[in-house]
């Protein structure tokens, strides 16, 4: 296993300056193009007026055009008479040119007209040049209409027009070509079924290639390319001898056996920078070839993006002349603590809502690998390499991923997670696309914490009491401290055990749990489910101890699908719907209560009116039914 | 001349409230398409995944994969070795499937192989799923990837395509018919040359256009249609019927005599709007036509663009099943007062720079025909119909035309314009996109009153002081009041009469503006160029008295060359420039000096640096000098 080292590590800072002074000349060509498809482009020369515009004096009213000097004399105890049949005044609309020797238009509205129109009576008189617009007053010929490295606008193309310019100089789009390599990967397109054991679906180059796109450049993504030495040096050669203005190779930029990346670069050509101290993306190679920039762009589809975006895509938006935009920022209060390490600079995914007048930001999880947390996030927390992170109620200053209206709009809800929440959503987006919910899912207790500390504006609960046999509401008072919340019962669904298809280990009850033979998969401690399984051993006075697996937690049902499924377990608690998403078999245990906690506040928001609407909608709850193991008897009943 | 008026006035948000929620339920179709290009389309359906990512349980680092249980008697004093020969440990790397058995990975940074490969000596023990990527840690098979309606972005690409969605359900993207209409137009494509007298230039559709297709809107422009009842009825009618969601006619949506589209629109449907109480923007119809939305969008460019973006781009967006975003706002002090009309809503088009830590803004013309105040301006401040305006050094909240970086980096230039000034702009540009230079022409006092009151960053100055023949210091001596500025030579320049081409007054020298057969243009009052006329003037003792136009002014050099081109005046001072640019005749007077003025605290300022960089640059010099009428002898020296 021979293993190179990141020789070149850089911070992100340093690496961004070195890479982009290294090609801070470097323009893509120059093209002219038809003005009215210029929207997004870049001028590459300075552009001048060819004409004036208005090109003639023109009338700016409707109305009469006189010579001002005849109307001087008008006044209320003065009316003046002006007659049309002589040429005296003559009637125009706005933008007709004023007819020669006239130098004023009187709004119609200010005219008295005879009824054979051939006389106007006016009761003010008018100076010249009024309601006119001269010649050159928006545009004069020749004067500069916009410097060389001007992004075109809607407005800059009317401009353009109007001033005589059919067709505009811009830069050339960039040309990005984009590598993937990995044995391991193959192309969704070419699959029937799910990809072969241990080979990974192409996705990156795909998201890269919008990202470039979005950026005004044109993006082209090669066929995968085998992690083999040869043959990546022959496609990159390739690549950077083709009229591409760069080439990313997607992965292959670590350190580890197979990351030929670094050595096919440093072989043809020069590395400026390998390993730059951010998470994720660390394993970023930034290099030059035959005068081109090239990049080794790290395989983790979060790192790949953010590597991209932070290095590549500035770059290509200066060789469009443009001048890449810092990111909008906001602040908000940190709902977690959130340690980092020290000495690297860690890009954190986050959820961001508006709860009365602060915002509110928690973080997603940390790994790399998952697509989901970019896809999920509204925000980012960039926690600098200085800082070993932020604690739980600071004020952050986070970069914006969607638009600030979007997150002010944005409904969290937090605690135990139900698949119908997924269902909700669904329905609430369908209905108006104002209002996106983002949940985070960390159990029943801790929503109610969420509630507490004005974390959250909804919180799912499944919360058994024991002592009572009641859901929910004993925890409210004890831990709500006299908060006023409503509590409204969202479902009641089964809870059972999943096991694997045919329920090879044949379990029955929760007895045989206990089983020598059988691995259980767990949910968290203060999740509803938890409490649950605990509930129903201590009925029976089974010891949790000797349970294999009871301590492996999961954090959702889908988790203990997946476990159940991939082996790791044999049986886990869990809801029907997820054993039916996984075709897994279902061993019905109970029927518990499903219940949203709202702090009462917030329940005249018109983002939570809309989401109670929908929850009493017989539309919704018909779909909730389709999907099983549910009952909607009391979907929308408010028990506080 | 008949006239309609306007039945069915609204506010704007009256307007979009009545627009709007007639097609509320409108949604444009659907269509599936291939998710590597859906990235700014929405989805049309929930989107469920189809396969677990990881599909298996993948190592998280390159090392060596082992059942975690066998590692835990490692410590430093304890090092425990295992064998590779025999399968104990299998060498994966990142993102390779776990070999049966095995849940943990070591990271090989934590290994002491053997030489041979076959050992691997390690001092800490590992625990279960260490390293290890879990089967749907990132997405589970069968969940929710989306809502309907959810706006798909780069990540989303990555998410759909590892979910093992090839294809997805999207909006069709909304059709716009846009029918540009009057008798005057002509098409830029069309032409030779200039546009015959009394024509003007289609734009506004390929500006509206432009809108559309950001807004991801598909637009199509019709040919130009005749102003003419029943030709307007036959190709609005034709649009409805044509698979376009939404038709806007531009223009004829006044009140004047040749202004159909409100007729036509209520034969054909109905009208539920005619005017809108905004400026620009008043002529506005909104209507529906065989269950349609037909617009009647106003003819002045700045009237169609602001009510095309008010009223039809977010119906448009909201046709895909996008919620519009509410523009970024910012705070700014106002540099002048804007008194406004009352009743009526004010959209104005502003620039606004950064000075020391505070925002300025200035406004720009109110005209709705000049489309030079939208492409110019990079902030809008919306006066509502409430007030009579702002006064100036209040802080008003203003919309972002663009980025707030791209506002903060702006070089605000006021005072006395030079052409030099644009090719300055042009350099700047050049050299770094980073800096925008926006300039406002308000003469040289103006420029040093801005100084003055902190309102700008340069001020271009040439005021001759009548005692000394010195330029601009005795001004700053009198009216900065101490204030510590830098004084620095842009050119010196030749001044001089502009007349016809051919001179055919024969206008020699300044005496020959007093005679009876000639007109002139003059500047206005706090210019340089109208104090260096005065002061010719004196000096052979003529009264400005007794010239005719003397007291008619414009505000720039080009302003008062279209005046003398127009046969508006017969003659007006000015630089060789602007007399060069309209093939005018001049005739030299004198040489005057132009000097930049910039406040000594914005000399470090990068953008400043820059600037006053390329002044001295050669290339700039020579690119000067080869307009004519300029000598660069003594550019950048500091006078102070």
């Amino acid at each position: 296993m021979k293993r190179r080292i990141y020789l070149k590590m850089k911070t992100l800072e340093e690496a961004q300056r070195l890479f982009w002074s290294e090609f801070a000349g470097y323009r893509s060509g120059e093209e002219q193009i038809d003005s009215r498809r210029a929207g997004g482009r870049v001028t590459s020369r300075p552009v001048s007026a060819r004409l004036s515009a208005p090109a003639f004096h023109a009338a700016a009213m409707d109305g009469l055009a006189v010579a001002a000097k005849y109307t001087f004399g008008a006044a209320d105890d003065a009316p003046l008479t002006l007659f049309l049949e002589n040429g005296q005044a003559v009637p125009v609309n706005t933008g007709h040119p004023l007819p020669e020797g006239k130098d004023a238009v009187i709004m119609i509205e200010n005219v008295l007209l005879s009824d054979d129109g051939q006389q106007a009576v006016i009761r003010t008189p008018i100076y010249p040049w009024q309601n006119v617009r001269k010649v050159g007053e928006d545009i004069v010929a020749t004067e500069q209409l916009f410097p060389t490295n001007h992004l075109i606008g809607p407005a800059d193309i009317g401009a353009l027009l109007t001033a005589g310019c059919p067709q505009v100089w811009v830069r050339r789009k960039p040309r990005v070509q984009l590598l993937p390599t990995g044995n391991e990967l193959v192309q969704l397109a070419d699959l029937d079924h799910a990809p072969p054991p241990g080979k990974t679906i192409e996705s990156n180059c795909s998201v890269l290639a919008a990202v470039a796109d979005r950026g005004g450049a044109v993006p082209q993504v090669s066929p995968i390319i085998k992690d083999d030495y040869e043959t990546i040096k022959k496609h990159l050669l390739e690549a950077v001898r083709s009229d591409a203005d760069m080439v990313v190779i997607n992965a292959g930029s670590s350190a580890g056996s197979a990351d030929y990346t670094a050595q096919v670069i440093e072989d043809l050509g020069e590395i400026l920078v390998h390993g730059i101290t951010i998470m994720p993306g660390k394993p970023t190679i930034l290099g030059k070839i035959e005068g081109k920039p090239v990049v080794g762009n790290p395989g983790y589809p979060v790192s790949a993006l953010i590597s991209f975006e932070q290095l590549v895509l500035p770059l290509l938006q200066r060789m469009q002349g443009m001048e890449p935009t810092a990111p909008e920022t906001m602040e908000a209060v940190l709902g977690r603590n959130l340690p980092s390490r020290g000495g690297i600079e860690e890009f954190r995914r986050m959820i961001t809502g508006k709860l009365d007048n602060r915002f509110i930001c928690v973080p997603l999880k940390k790994g790399a690998g998952a697509i989901s947390t970019i896809t999920r996030a509204n925000t980012m927390l960039r926690i600098p390499a200085s800082s070993e992170g932020e604690s739980r109620g600071s004020t952050v200053r986070l970069e914006l991923l969607r638009p600030l209206d979007h997150i002010q709009r944005t409904i969290l809800c937090t605690g135990s997670h139900d698949l119908t929440l997924d269902l909700l959503h669904d329905f609430l987006k369908k209905s108006s696309p104002a209002y996106p919910l983002a949940s985070t899912h960390v159990g029943s207790m801790g929503g109610i914490m969420a509630i507490r500390d004005d974390m959250t504006h909804i919180a799912g609960s499944h919360l058994l009491d024991p002592k009572t046999g009641e859901y929910n509401t004993s925890y409210l008072k004890q831990y709500l401290d006299g908060k006023d919340v409503a509590l409204i019962t969202l479902v009641h669904r089964q809870q059972g055990f999943m096991v694997p298809a045919g329920n090879p280990k044949k379990v029955q009850d929760v007895t045989d749990l206990l089983r020598d033979d059988i691995t259980i998969i767990n949910r968290q401690a203060g999740s509803g489910t938890r409490v649950l399984l605990d509930f129903e051993l201590e009925k029976k006075g089974l010891d949790a101890d000797n349970i294999r697996g009871y301590d492996n937690e999961e954090y959702t049902h889908m988790s203990v699908a997946v476990a159940v499924l991939s082996g790791k377990a044999d049986a886990g608690l869990g809801i029907l719907a997820a054993a039916r998403a996984l075709n897994l078999d279902f061993i019905p245990l109970t029927e518990e209560r499903y219940d949203l906690i709202i702090p009462r506040q917030y329940l005249d928001l018109p983002s939570i009116q809309q989401l109670l609407d929908i929850a009493h909608a017989d539309r919704f709850k018909k779909s909730v039914e389709q999907m099983g193991g549910y009952s909607t008897r009391e979907t929308g009943r408010y028990i506080l």
